[in-house]
């Protein structure tokens, strides 16, 4: 029975949004009432309906309770016209009870656009902060921090598609206060992503930001990296756009698909290969191990007052657990505050950014 | 002796630029000089160098001819001012061979920068087109064209940083043409790549390339494509940012290399670990194959009215070789014409875009 040292955190969870529907958020909940103490969880969506499946499981009234929502966003439909429809929406009145101080995170499997915007409509951003940025920890060859995790953290992945050099210096600050959080790795190493290592490669944007955070003071910057680092995971952190992150985070998913399809049509041949196959067995499993989405803590939409984590839309009760995890762990950290404090010491360069360099797109 | 049909096609091959030295060229004009009565070659290089380099091969005098340049651009050098500070380098002479029409084509595995400046002083745009674009030949699980070629082709990957949507809409006409004289595919299918498969997803310049395509007339649109789908291989030809591309191609490059690593460790650890990969054989050799660049015909640069082939810098005579014979097949196919009217046909179209979608990012 686990628990982290401090008071209770409290998590409001979007129960309705996930691929599988509410009886996953629930099983999720009921669980962690019974392991964790420490935690309170706030379930979010239809009441009777999560009444009447939460009458199905073991768990400890004491640390649970609902809050009536009308209505969710299903995946695909367009997230801001969707929570337009509809005002009582699981995921905003997730968000307005942390809001309220309720709960000191969110969690939701259901659509990012709708969590993004969500926590953009009820929750407050970090001051300094412009834009959101959601972030995705991926499977790398080298491992990171003192635990040896063979994890990386790639933002952003899709939440602001045109970054200029603020968001860029922002996106480095939040990623590394995050891996920081999640990862004890006391001082992340962060890179901007670029088409070269040396600092006058790369679009306006980027060569800007490389400026402000050579300065030091921010992060512990590493300058630029490139595509070949990002699979070999040279960095702990890496920065870039929403439009570039989301294609490199869609490339891997991509990639690491080639390698469960090669083990599966392989078993499905000739006996040499199956047995050959057997006898990789460690290296292959890991390579599948990194497609296994259930196994990580979700993805975080940084730049918010509190933490708000998306769980992958296929998550089981155990990934949405572990999401609850994640979040009351870097609940319990005051990011914000360190944010605050990183982004004030460089203002100064930020403010003197040229025109160009700091809106290379619309807005 | 195969040999392709009509007139003899000549190529200007830059001997000094590869990271191996002119031996490598030398080796490879001296070959096809025996095996490829319908090419000639113009060697273009220090003379009295490879003058007495070609003496130690066998070839026939008849379709080799030497070029006297003065130095060349080494690898990492900033293009422009390399090519500044040596007015007679072998990548310009050699374009300017072609520019004079005593070569067809321009062949070269010297500095892929000095490349695209040289082409883009010496040899004319096709018209229509404004920027060049460096295309890339890469493995996909799927096979492409009707000899199931296992490739499809990425473009821009470095030579336009910024593109906006009439450079996307061009490249795309571009890529089409290539894929076509390269795969023997009359029709190949050309996407945009992007953060969704909706026409309205993307950043402003693909969307706006995306509702110019559709209008037909110019390529076999296949819509917009996600990163997951580039090492699939779902379509034939996609079509993005010199930045995105780049950024792409190098994580391609970096995952084909965790393959060769697995494999090595693999062999370098315990018995039975060898036996199963010595039976996954096919399959592993097929893995590492992807990164065993000899075996390509090189990254063409596209939108000169020559054909222009960067050997990656690694080749040997055999990759040379291969990159002169696929620079013959393209000289013979008059792409530049094809380009043109396909341009012309969206011309209204592409002069209809709004300012923001026609310039993202600076020119």
């Amino acid at each position: 029975m686990p628990a982290e040292a401090g008071p209770r955190i409290t998590i409001a969870l979007d129960a309705m949004g996930g691929d599988h529907g509410p009886a996953e958020a629930i099983r999720a909940a009921a669980g962690l009432s019974l392991s964790r103490r420490d935690l309170g969880i706030v379930l979010v969506g239809d009441e009777p309906l999560l009444t009447r499946l939460l009458a199905e499981e073991r768990y400890d009234p004491g640390t649970l309770s609902i809050r009536h929502a009308e209505g969710f966003v299903p995946q695909g439909e367009a997230a801001g016209s969707g929570l337009d429809a509809r005002p009582r929406a699981s995921i905003l009145e997730a968000a307005a009870v942390v809001a309220s101080g309720a709960a000191d995170a969110l969690v939701t499997a259901g659509s990012t656009g709708a969590a993004v915007h969500a926590a953009a409509r009820r929750l407050g951003r970090i001051r300094g902060v412009r834009r959101a940025a959601l972030a995705a920890v991926y499977p790398t060859e080298r491992p990171h921090g003192p635990r040896e995790d063979p994890f990386a953290l790639l933002l952003d992945v899709g939440a602001t598609l045109h970054c200029d050099a603020r968001d860029l210096v922002t996106f480095a600050v939040l990623g590394a206060a995050y891996a920081r959080a999640v990862s004890g790795n006391e001082s992340p190493r962060v890179a901007l992503l670029s088409n070269g290592a040396e600092p006058g490669k790369g679009p306006d944007e980027v060569v800007a930001a490389h400026g402000v955070l050579s300065r030091g003071g921010v992060c512990d910057f590493a300058g630029n990296v490139e595509g070949l680092d990002i699979p070999k995971g040279t960095v702990d952190v890496i920065v870039t756009s929403g439009f570039v992150g989301n294609v490199v985070l869609k490339m891997l998913e991509g990639v690491a698909e080639l390698a469960t399809d090669l083990a599966r049509d392989a078993y499905a041949r000739r006996f040499l290969w199956r047995l050959g196959l057997t006898m990789l067995g460690s290296g292959l499993r890991q390579l599948q191990e990194l497609t296994d989405w259930s196994q990580y803590g979700g993805a975080p939409i940084l730049g918010f007052e509190h933490p708000v984590i998306k769980a992958h839309g296929r998550s089981r009760a155990p990934a949405i657990a572990n999401a609850c995890k994640v979040a009351a762990k870097v609940a319990r950290q005051h990011l914000p505050r360190e944010v605050e404090r990183a982004l004030a010491r460089v203002q100064d360069a930020i403010e003197g950014l040229p025109a160009k360099g700091r809106s290379a797109g619309p807005a």
